[in-house]
């Protein structure tokens, strides 16, 4: 075997930009499989828009259009009435991978990574050629169109054929075509995406033309937009020494002790009085981008040891139980079903999320089976839809956990919906194209708690529901006898027969005094459900141990 | 709510670099999990000098040596007998995302992303704080030491520290420290990632140093390199549109029908002439440079018409049957085996792969549970063993989709293991810590038949196992009654009793021919097995639609 030498091989060494690689690996962006390829177009744009909404202020009304061109070839339109985006951005907004306005923000975010929008024109570009057509406008009357393509070897846009024009309301309009892809009615379309995110957005409007040429409207269902998150400052159990050496170089204070109190949460000078007991090695006078890593280890080692008021959640705004039991009424429209929200919970240390669950029984939920029905799962991380990759995700994991039968719910044959979203400053994805989360023990036991309270809530009514059926059996069978046993008591007695069997009927019903009543009456909705008793919890929490 | 325009969020806009976005998601690389982020580290620089020896023709001798220094901080340092590393090249080798030697080459290799051994710098860097230590050695006397860091919001090295001497032979060293991270005996552990590394590159010696100290021996069981795969042109049927313009672009062909034939295998003369009597718009003499996206278009249609020789699978190296079955035989010494290669297949219309499996039976193979054993499967791709993420694999799928029963094999009580390997000169990875393979509806089907195949030579033994089983159990039972039956007849006929028994057993014995050899002899090793008669083979097939 000819053996090479280094300085030979090396002579291949190159660099390649980020969009490069995505271009070779279009799965690791969700561009795998045709339906899945189309709702990843879909998702990226729907997700984009519904962002610079909610920054821009504004009750989202999204439109979009699929139209099937020829086999396998598709153009998506997604048309907002967002802020739309400034003619100087728009070449980075679309086609330059890892940029964007979210990146660094301490905020909740649908999107983030900056690769969303950028990855579907490389997507409409490798797989038909063609660019992404643009209608912006930013609302003063100024508006333009053009085309934008990106050049992938330098990772930079090319905008074309701009033109500029002075009309109409704020939006932004996208338009490409793709290839490689297929529309499908399934639970994995995106009819199905569409409809989840209007659960997951009440205050969203989203109208859909599918391919048949058929309009489909998911109407608003909240006329308030939602809170809007607050980017707060980072929680100091979240930090690393690494990223407290970072907020140091940046910082502009002027001391150690002042750089903590401005740059982070809940870290008074108080809290600063307690480091300084317990990280006697820090000078905390001294300038902060002057710390080593000596040093912010120990400070880092010294913030774990004190106790700290848990992160402050108002950089994360959950969907909401009174939003998510509106949508669930609106599209599935149970029996009966249960919202719970959590408190906010911490991974990694100091990342606060909140885990929202709810299960549901009956109406359109669960899936429709050859034999019955089966339940289906919800997930949701900060209001998007997770259709695909379930069994790489933490809340599938969650799900998988949670005994059933201990709530009398069955999943191969019972109609149930089981609902569970996260929210958070940043949601750890399992993987770029952002479909499932990463299996984080603190989120997994949240999530599974949060489906545990959600389904104590239907358990009641499932019960009851069984209950109510066995006793009415039971009193139709007694009363099936009555007329019987009436004529041959009557017989042997010499008692008045009909007086006999009216004596037996109501004998019978004082036995089941609800049932009359239950029979006609509709246990209906009731979002907050009804919480075991007290007593059952102990038991529950083992389960999760 | 305040309304805000989009010049004010634009001014947010931001570009960041691959290094910072992974320096956000490192879970995205591997490393989420204390157990699963040491193993990554290993994985990455074992990758790394494997390949390196490869393709310098060395046989790899690998040390790896692991130390915990602290609670949750350990140094990882792997030295290799490799080309080494020039000086200008460490940083970038290191310490930059996205650059490598390998990116652009058509031929099958561990890495290729030049994202790796990056991973491991910023993993230090984000954990510790510190740079990774080298030394390297380009084998003629010239050496260096040196420190390697990276610079996130650049993506660029920064190398300190730098030391040149003149000494020893050629090879890489790499030392990191690295917190947030544990060793573990475990399936997922360091141990069991070189042991199967070791499986699947017979030719490699391993030296392991755990933390305790202990020094194990993964020893070279094939003394010869594995054949070199050969970087080859690209098959016209794996080509894109788009690709196949990327190759217009940079070709030094005047023509388009001479550029064909040189850039891609099988495409002869031959094939231009008939690919020119099908794309009738597309002038072949022009130059490939102005190739138009709907002349491009074309030329792909045609050839997707053209018959086509597959693939030559030169660029392809399987591990081999014999290696495969020499390794299982070392490392799981299983009562039997049968292991079997596919023919290469292809998936997205040309990408050549390579399906490899076993099926090994008793011996250390499967898992011991609390019961007895369980089945466990081992999954590589291009020869490295993958230990997470296996529910979101194509391989994992091919496994479950086995109607096991049909080869009298039951994984949850056998002592079975399965292994399926993938070599490929692209292979799909599900995500950028390649830890999974991307769900390719081709690679499953193929890998399940790969499956399907190695379980049929097992199931004879197993059957005949069983078979075995059963009739000792029946002779040992007319055994026992022998005695008594021989006095009987003897009390009732006066016939000699001793010659009774003797006639009994002997016509016992008679029944059971093959009763006593079998019972001291064992079946053995036998890795081509034994394949069933064929006629059972079209059920096979229909169990794979």
């Amino acid at each position: 075997m000819e053996v090479r030498v280094a300085e030979e091989i090396f002579k291949e060494f190159k660099e390649h930009s980020i969009a490069e690689f995505f271009k070779k690996n279009r799965q690791m962006l969700g561009y795998s499989g045709m339906v899945r390829s189309l709702v990843t177009v879909v998702h990226e744009y729907v997700t984009n828009s519904l962002d610079a909404c909610e920054e821009a202020g504004i009750l989202p009304d999204i439109t979009v259009e699929v139209k099937e061109t020829s086999d396998t070839h598709y153009t998506v339109k997604v048309t907002d009435n967002g802020p739309g985006v400034p003619k100087a951005y728009i070449g980075k907004a679309l086609a330059t991978v890892l940029a964007g306005t979210k990146f660094h923000r301490y905020v909740q975010q649908r999107g983030q990574q900056g690769i969303g929008a950028a990855g579907c024109t490389l997507f409409a570009q490798i797989t038909t050629g063609k660019e992404i057509s643009v209608r912006s406008s930013t609302g003063k009357g100024k508006a333009y169109t053009c085309k934008v393509a990106i050049d992938t070897v330098r990772n930079k846009p090319i905008v074309t054929d701009l033109t500029e024009m002075n009309d109409g309301p704020s939006g932004l309009s996208v338009e490409g075509e793709f290839a490689d892809v297929k529309y499908e009615n399934s639970d994995h379309g995106v009819y199905e995406y569409l409809k989840r995110t209007a659960l997951s957005n009440p205050h969203c409007q989203i109208r859909f033309i599918d391919p048949t040429g058929k309009e489909n409207l998911f109407i608003r269902s909240v006329n308030v937009m939602p809170a809007r998150p607050e980017a707060t400052l980072p929680h100091p159990l979240g930090l690393s020494v690494n990223d407290l050496l970072d907020f140091a170089r940046l910082s502009q204070s002027r001391k150690v002790s002042s750089f903590l109190v401005d740059t982070f949460a809940r870290l008074t000078s108080n809290k600063v009085a307690e480091l300084k007991e317990i990280a006697k090695g820090v000078d905390f006078d001294k300038a902060p981008e002057s710390l080593t890593w000596p040093e912010a280890e120990e400070l880092i080692k010294a913030i774990r040891t004190v106790k700290w008021i848990a992160p402050e959640a108002t950089s994360i705004v959950p969907i909401g139980k009174e939003q998510i039991s509106i949508a669930l009424k609106n599209i599935l429209n149970p029996d009966f079903m249960n919202v719970v929200q959590r408190k906010p919970g911490v991974f990694r240390g100091g990342v606060p999320f909140v885990i929202e669950a709810a299960v549901c029984y009956g109406g359109n939920s669960g899936e429709k089976t050859d034999e019955g029905h089966s339940g289906t799962m919800l997930r949701f991380a900060n209001r998007v839809p997770l259709l695909f990759d379930a069994s790489n995700c933490a809340l599938t994991d969650a799900m998988k956990g949670v005994l059933w039968k201990r709530y009398n719910i069955d999943l191969d044959t019972q109609p149930v919906s089981i609902l569970v979203s996260i929210c958070s400053v940043h949601v750890p994805y399992a993987g770029v194209g952002k479909e499932a989360v990463s299996k984080e023990d603190e989120i997994i036991a949240e999530a599974k708690l949060a489906i545990m309270d959600a389904a104590r809530g239907v358990q009641q009514y499932i019960r009851g529901k069984q209950h109510a059926s066995f006793e009415a059996n039971r009193y139709k069978t007694t009363m099936r006898y009555a007329k019987q046993l009436a004529k041959d008591v009557a017989d042997l007695t010499g008692y008045d027969e009909k007086k006999v069997e009216e004596d037996i009927k109501a004998l019978t019903l004082k036995h089941y005094p609800h049932l009359k009543e239950n029979a006609s009456e509709d246990q209906g909705q009731d979002d907050s459900g009804q919480r075991n008793d007290q007593a059952s919890e102990p038991d529950e929490e083992k389960e999760n141990q």
